[in-house]
């Protein structure tokens, strides 16, 4: 993987990556092999035949079971979390706290109290905190922003987003108290591409239900629901998000401008058609990672450069924040059936 | 035009015409030409210089600058109303109480009051009224429904579906008290679909404003919109309206099942390709006649045919009712910014 | 069915039309309802039930089993062929000796001597002859010839061409002593759009066989065929037929140009797309009335209008022999299997 | 870089690579860091600044001027051919001498006494050499090929193969002296494809010439080229070849079968969609890196899992001498106008 450019001419960052699940392994994948400036030097996982399976895969020389040791290891330059969403908030005042650059995998927390906690240790430690959103920096979305920004479209007037995964997730998995419940494990994307394309929120309404999989119910998440946005600018938006896709991954955003509109998505993974007797048909995305794969990777790509270049997160603690809080917003508004405006939450 | 059997073996029902504007001339030529099961026999328009311009071009024989002169004309054995909304309570009303066989534009009417007047002159003369509502004449729609009740996708759980214009409308147009407004003059379509593939509608919320034309305001009109649809059997759904779709007029529908999705719409209008140095483009459809070209004239020949077979209308005044009622509630919803329970209107 | 313009403000054409087969009742419909120049006044089959129930059904007030009986009709203004392509040559002599316009489908007939015989006898009597080759009409076809003529992608270099049927026709049909064989009938339509795109044919070459339905050589015919032709200008191009098409029907055309590229085609029928576990579909299009429909109808519109307004044929009896020329070339070329000068034959 | 099923459990096989200019590079960073089956150890390029910067990218230990000196160091297990194609022919004998396993990418050589050498020496040897074909580990090409040998078409009757470059080579490499001229340097994958889908080409002929750009005419090289194939089975083919894409890189492929079709290519790069007044836009694949990086990665992939599982090469050096025999025919049909058999040259 590569974005074309010439690689740094100087030592790659030497990272410590906590957790090493579904995505975590990616990340390893990456930080190991396929991102020129980075070297992947320590693994924690409380999992240790996990961590230590990961780490002889791809050539790690130490694993923890404790993340916290990672973080203290003086090898360690800079630290990726891909750990449990309830960790982050620990995991992400420790590495302030040692001065550490971090990488950290949305959502920043599930509550708006963790969060400010989080960008508080940052902001007093002066410390480097770039929070993982993907979508950035898929090939398609920034050619979108950058095309919105040089006024391809004219003024942003109206955003639409959905996101659908093909299956629903496991009941322990959908759980609200770890995932967030459906408008922040899977809205938060579409919320923060709405904040980046279109400017703040100002009110959030919402429905939604457990219309696909009743056991969801059991566990207190919905499996289908629809979010209008009002922007402080005046524009509105509107997102919809399904647990129910059955065809495949499907993630497509639209930005009517004053002047034309973007869409950005796709669906079919193969490049292959079959015509047989009146039919014209090819397959879908499968999941996650194989739309995002690239996104990850340049991503995770330039964390690493911001950091050898001492600039700035581009995806910052407070995207997170916000994309969270839109969230929760959201989540409060298809409970309560009301209009949500999201500084009040 | 024609949908493929054969043509009815008898005489052609004796159309009149009320209205030969915009929609009323493309009526007039498939009235007369392009559908075997009619003639056209009148036509009246208060333009009389223009009604007579349209008979001369397609060969009918009398023009009357009052429409109730033309219902109550022998020769005129079934009416077909396109004149302007505001007229269309009283006509069909007119027309009820002389027993002819009436097809009636959508809207049927601007209030709610107005077509149950109209609804109960139809029950009390037990005559024959249909309701225009082309989208579900269209080839691609009546596919959808045929797919959905053959169970192709399963129980639907979310409907979605955009309706866009490429360019505002008149002042003059626009002032929703001739048009209804935006969630009334274009919504009505999707609204009746959302009946028609979903069933009942329960609640809707709705968010809008006048972001892309200021001057529309003047009248009161909003030129983008979205609603949200909670439906009586649970299930969710999505409107968005846009008077400024720039590119083109796009018409697009989705339904997501249990089991699979059905899209409904297109973008080309010409079937040509042109590929120019890193570029790959085609041609959009301009409007409503060329999208809905055929739909229009496969409705009035189901309705030529349903009152020769003594069939009733598949597209009743009560349809235009409801889905005009879910119109006054979206846009009372947008205006006070609180949900409103349809059966409340 | 209209091109948009306004209709002549003038009576009619009168037509005698000869042939109501398959394409002939589509002619009967377009001529007596769906084009306003014209009006159908008589048909001539020798199946005179067919003829009576043809003008039954359009309201033709005259049929005669003879069609040199109805070129005689005083009534008949212009004479429109489509009656078997045998017949061709001796009724367009006898209407060109009646010094009435005609429009004769293609192909012109099966030999070049009988295409020589028409072309004298057209040019002695100095009469009117529009060869029916109703691609030219299309509007992808026609929007691909007017952006070529403005220079959109600059030089013509490459034609490519492919026409598909989605089953093999009836033996009787296949016959080449009445359809001239694959690379007559069906290729007669793109060696036709080459010469229009590209410029006159110089060489063919041609490789095919009978591959997919052995049964067609028991009348002589093949089933799928590749012609290869060099252009006089030194260009080069590519034409492929298949009675295999199974999908449906496909006739798709690129133009390879020096600064971009035109394809013209496509493949979708119905505006619905069918998503189901890791799988997006849609239907094709059936069969040539289906893509070809609004085309046939606007040829015949021109034509009246050409005779209406004295303009010469837009499309010739030349163009008729010249397409022939080279489908004959292609024809020998294949069983030879030697490239043929076209002008040599 | 990875198929998704898990690296091998075993030491990785120690590369030398000779040749690191364009596509050399892209090995370079396959082997060193996107596969897990592999490390590269040598790099050999007489070019030894470019050689060590290559090296240095990558932590690459050693780097070789000349390289038979590669094939000579005892830490080379196997060597990856991508030096100039007339060096081929050399290399890969000297390397079957040594024993060592051996990937050469396309062509094999420049003649077919130089791949009759190189085949001789490999059959002595005993060793193991695979070509680099590398469409054949398309996900869109193995999906086809899996799906023809399932019995999704049916039996293929008809062959279709377009490539085209966006852009004309340099003068330097277009000479057919270096690059064996267009139906070989270009064409070579079209033929690999049609003997792979198809089965073996009785007959090839073809047209072509310099149209687009005739500066390409000073070294004679051309163009455009159309190729037509008829197989050893009965079956038909064409092949149409260009340097004057312009639009972008585009490689198709279609296998037309008895039951249905297949279609593989893609023209859209990146998942953005710009839809502006009456067009609807996206842009195109670039060229062959971004068409086929993930191809090149399985294909070096595969070539170390079959060593290291000790498995004959999928792609073999006869498959590399039939494609180039096709390729040879094509040139001379093309030079001669008369088709060619190529079991001939």
């Amino acid at each position: 993987m590569s974005d074309g450019t010439r690689p740094h001419q100087r030592r790659p960052l030497a990272i410590g990556l906590i957790g090493v699940g579904r995505l975590g392994r990616i990340y390893a994948r990456d930080l190991s092999s396929r991102i020129a400036e980075t070297r992947l030097v320590a693994i924690a996982d409380p999992l240790t035949t996990l961590a230590q399976e990961v780490a002889e895969e791809f050539g790690v020389p130490r694993t923890y079971p404790d993340a916290y040791a990672l973080i203290e290891d003086p090898a360690v330059e800079a630290v990726v979390i891909v750990s449990p969403t309830h960790s982050h908030r620990d995991l992400v005042i420790a590495a302030a706290g040692r001065g550490k650059p971090t990488f950290c995998e949305k959502p920043p927390a599930l509550t708006l109290p963790d969060v400010a906690a989080m960008r508080a240790a940052i902001a007093h430690a002066g410390s480097f905190c770039q929070m993982g959103l993907m979508r950035r920096f898929d090939p398609g979305y920034a050619s979108a922003k950058r095309q919105i920004e040089s006024g391809r479209i004219g003024t942003p007037l109206v955003f639409k987003s959905t996101s659908r995964d093909p299956f629903p997730p496991s009941l322990e998995y959908a759980d609200p108290a770890s995932s967030g419940g459906l408008m922040i494990d899977m809205g938060i994307h579409d919320f923060d591409l709405a904040r980046w394309f279109m400017g703040e929120v100002r009110t959030v309404a919402a429905i939604g239900g457990t219309i696909a999989y009743p056991e969801l119910a059991t566990v207190g998440d919905i499996d289908n629901a629809v979010a209008s946005l009002t922007f402080v600018n005046g524009t509105i938006g509107a997102v919809d998000l399904s647990r129910s896709g059955i065809y495949g991954y499907d993630i497509a955003t639209e930005i009517l401008g004053l002047e034309g509109t973007l869409r950005v998505g796709y669906l079919r993974e193969t490049p292959v058609m079959v015509l047989t007797r009146n039919s014209v048909a090819h397959d879908t995305v499968p999941y996650f990672m194989e739309r995002f794969r690239d996104a990850y990777t340049l991503q995770l790509q330039n964390f690493a450069r911001n950091v050898l270049d001492e600039l700035p997160p581009p995806v910052t603690i407070d995207d997170g924040l916000e994309a969270l809080r839109i969230g929760v917003a959201a989540t409060r508004a298809q409970q309560t059936g009301m209009a949500v405006t999201v500084a009040s939450v």
